[in-house]
């Protein structure tokens, strides 16, 4: 039985707080729906009721995004995008070689990349400390540096991860954006360049503005915003 | 063209220091591998070399392990645990929901609950740091902690992440693994008993004994072993 993706569900924050408009993973769903010309629906959830007993049992972690098609919900958004993939070839390319490089730089985007990334995401965005910006913050730099510099490496007579845009390019691409707040990726120019190749898509900004969108039509009066990133 | 995993070449560090024996993710490789009944041969890469430009050549981030099936080298250990599962239906299910559900749980493993740890194995083994083991070391812990309560939820009524033993517990189990030095799994009773139901399996041993026996047959005289880790 092949699963269908058309028509799914998303879900996704009905509003979020600004340093993570933009950034969540829904994102990663949306776009690739788009590229591989899927329609779909959103399912809201409210910002902070992702680890309520009632979200918790649709997704083991309370995370943003699932995904539901055909009556299965789906969680993390790398399995999400490869199943996504696996409707056309669009995001995954039929030719097992193609097929087995695209999967080893969706795991790379996942897996070398975005946990360096995160570690810096996490500690400037959402737990700042000045302690940590003094004592170790270089030392979270100089890793997404060091993986940065082999990424520039690869893309230098490249423009995307293998050799179209594939779904590897949507999980690299955002998990570069998490770092959008520092100048990290501007220090390696064929890494920016690649990512301004993937955020020109059409299918990305029609994802990102739909996104943005609902944040904007959805956002609390100041009071409750307070309360809600307290 | 569906590649070929039989015979194929996994890449292996020749010697580790005894912190990583026993980790290094080519274990997930001989693991997955034994697991489908494919036999394999190993290519030695020295301790250090593996950031040379040589083996750059074959990998975009310098990592071990890879794997050469048929002419191509992959790498990630989830794509080439992903890409052994293919060959038949050991790792990876037939039916797509029950794949899809493995696949969600293999980036679960990579993207949830390895970033996490792998935040305390590099603090704690590899650039061990006062300050860092006062201040930060407590919130990396409280993060892998909530996550792995999240697991011991899920494994309450569960022997494996999915209807059976998959693709998704050899990534699981060894990353759960690289925490071996702490008593963090012992605090979340149904993982802990997960881990090691993993361990019992007779593909998970010789995988690991084929390991230690090669770190054991390739060990350096002490002065040597001081240059390498130095």
């Amino acid at each position: 039985m092949q699963l269908t993706m058309e028509n799914g569900l998303v879900s996704a924050f009905r509003w979020a707080p600004p340093f993570a408009q933009g950034l969540v993973r829904d994102m990663r769903v949306r776009w690739a729906l788009r590229e591989a010309g899927l329609a779909y629906g959103l399912d809201f959830v409210e910002f902070g009721e992702h680890k309520s007993p009632e979200f918790l049992a649709r997704h083991p972690f309370g995370q943003i995004p699932t995904f539901k098609a055909d009556g299965i919900e789906l969680f993390e958004s790398g399995a999400i995008v490869y199943a996504i993939g696996l409707e056309n070839d669009v995001l995954l390319p039929r030719d097992e070689a193609q097929r087995i490089s695209t999967i080893s730089w969706m795991f790379a985007a996942l897996n070398t990349i975005e946990p360096v990334i995160t570690v810096l995401t996490a500690a400037d965005l959402v737990q700042p400390d000045a302690d940590w910006d003094r004592l170790f913050r270089p030392r979270a730099v100089a890793s997404i540096d060091e993986r940065l510099s082999r990424l520039d490496a690869w893309l230098s007579d490249r423009d995307y991860l293998v050799d179209r845009f594939t779904a590897a390019d949507i999980l690299m691409a955002t998990a570069l954006r998490l770092i959008r707040h520092t100048d990290i990726v501007a220090g390696h120019p064929m890494v920016a360049r690649y990512l301004e190749r993937c955020e020109a898509r059409p299918a990305f900004k029609a994802a990102l503005d739909e996104q943005m969108q609902g944040f904007a039509e959805n956002a609390p009066v100041a009071s409750q915003a307070e309360a809600v990133t307290a």
